[in-house]
Formats: C-alpha cells, structure tokens, sequence
C-alpha cells in the first residue's frame, strides 16, 4: 500500500477527480490554503496498492502537467490603456507536486 | 513514532476526537472536501509512539465502523406520494479509512 | 526527498511560511480545524530534499517555538471586576509539533 499525495490547480481538480473515480481508485480532497506558494490549490490524497501506483501517477500527469495556454486580453475598461495587450497572451497552467509515501499498515473499517 | 492517517464520517468525528483525548492522544483535524469520494467526511493525524499505534487503531474502531443504521422514513410533504416508503429502512453508515504511515524524525518545538 | 508535516499556531504561520519562502523552501498550507486539541492551527507540507531538512526544522523552530508572552489586562467592563488582575500575565504561546516523511517518490509535473 501506498499513500499518494498530490497537490494541483484547483482548475485541474474535477476532471483529474473524475478521472480517478473512473479507474477505481479512492481520493480525499484536502481543503488547501495555499499550494506550494501558488494560490488555489487542491491537495488529493490517494490509497493505492503499489502495482497500481503507476496508473495513478499518469492520470495524475494527464490532467494536471503544466502547459502553455492562450488568454484573451483584459478590456482596459478603468485601466491604463497604455498598459493594453491587444493580442492572447500565454500563460502557464497546471503542474502538480506529487509525493508516494511509504505505508506500514492500511485499514479499512 | 507512527503518524496515523483517518478519514472518517463527520457524524462519527466528535466522539472519535473526544475518546481519542480520553486516551491521551493527540490528533488534528484536517478539513477535507470529499472523504474518499463520499462527502462529509474528516481527516484525522494522529501521531504515536509505536507501542500506542492499536490502541488508537481500536479507538477508531469502536467509534466508526461501518454499520447498519435504520432511518425514519420522511414524509413525502411535497415529494412524490407513489415512492413513499412507510417504515424505516436500513442504510450503512460510519466507515474509516485508516493508514498508518512511518515518521523518520518528531519534534515538539 | 522528506515531507515535514509541521502543526503550528496561526499566529506563527504568517512569518513561517515568509521565512520558508525566503529560503527557498516549497509549502503547502492545509486548512486546520483543531490543530493537535488546541484550536487555530495550521498544517503545513514542506517538501524538500533530504539535505534541507535540518535548515526547514531551524525555520520552524525559530518562528514557531513555544515561549512566554505578556499579556496587558483586559479591562473588567461588563465582567465581574473581583476577579480583575490589574498587571500583564504571562500566557504560553506558540510550539510547533513537526513530523518528517520519508517519501518513496517525488515527481513534478
Ligand atoms: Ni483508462
Ligand atoms: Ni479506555
Ligand atoms: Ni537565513
């Protein structure tokens, strides 16, 4: 047994959820303040066998791994036009911080 | 020393806690979000030295294990009087989830 | 790599995570909702290479230790002014209760 736990961009954190659950395995969402200095994290817990770990790590990596990804420009409405990017920005998003810890013993009561 | 991971149901979490302190162990609550996709339920971190691990093991045990529950039935004010159903029903309830994870180093500073 | 779990008081946690921050360590706050039976504290995830360990201790400590406070005298208005102590007392606060992972793998997505 292993106790995986992952933090992520809270955006990232329903379709990775929902993976999860589609693949049978059990997740715990722990209300996190702040993620890895990033605001808007959530951290997932995760109890897998170990020869399921593997299958756990790639849906993790499938939902969250950063990425660039196009904005549209804010309307300067109330700010400094000068400041106005008239074009898509990119932007990174996503990425995950994922530690597999070690478990003496597993209980389910 | 052992630090013990339990997702438990909230209805099961004020007990567990006060029988827990009855014992002399120490936990913190983790505010959690989805308990291993059911809702409402709390995590528990219980750090113990070796010796204390089944004692507290048994603790949460004896306050929530899963089990069969018969729950009134409600009134269908309102509802559909067609699937109305007049006596009380058995539904399980309770249930922990529990790892016990090995700490290389403790420090109460 | 290591995963400190370290349980201190919110009043501790402001400075903490800005000392960690400045030294270059990653954290992870979770929301807390009874920080080892004493209420308002918070639990913060560190993770960091084993090499580390001991400056990310050294940070708790000096932000989080446990040591005396003055506190001035709240003034007996609306209280029953018998039992007004009229000179600053000396409070407990602070402490920390820090646990370190061993962490099996670590990946960054
Ligand atoms: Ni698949
Ligand atoms: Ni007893
Ligand atoms: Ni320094």
């Amino acid at each position: 047994m292993k106790l995986i736990v992952a933090i992520v961009q809270d955006k990232d954190s329903a379709k990775l959820l929902s993976d999860l659950v589609d693949h049978n395995f059990r997740a715990t969402k722990l209300a996190t303040t702040g993620g890895f200095l990033k605001s808007g994290n959530t951290t997932f817990m995760i109890g897998t066998e170990e020869i399921r770990v593997n299958k756990a790590l790639e849906i993790i990596k499938r939902n969250c791994q950063a990425r660039e990804q196009y904005v549209a420009p804010v309307s300067p409405i109330g700010g400094n036009a000068d400041s106005y990017i008239p074009y898509p920005v990119e932007v990174e998003v996503g990425g995950a911080t994922v530690f597999v810890l070690p478990v003496d013993q597993f209980y389910h009561f």
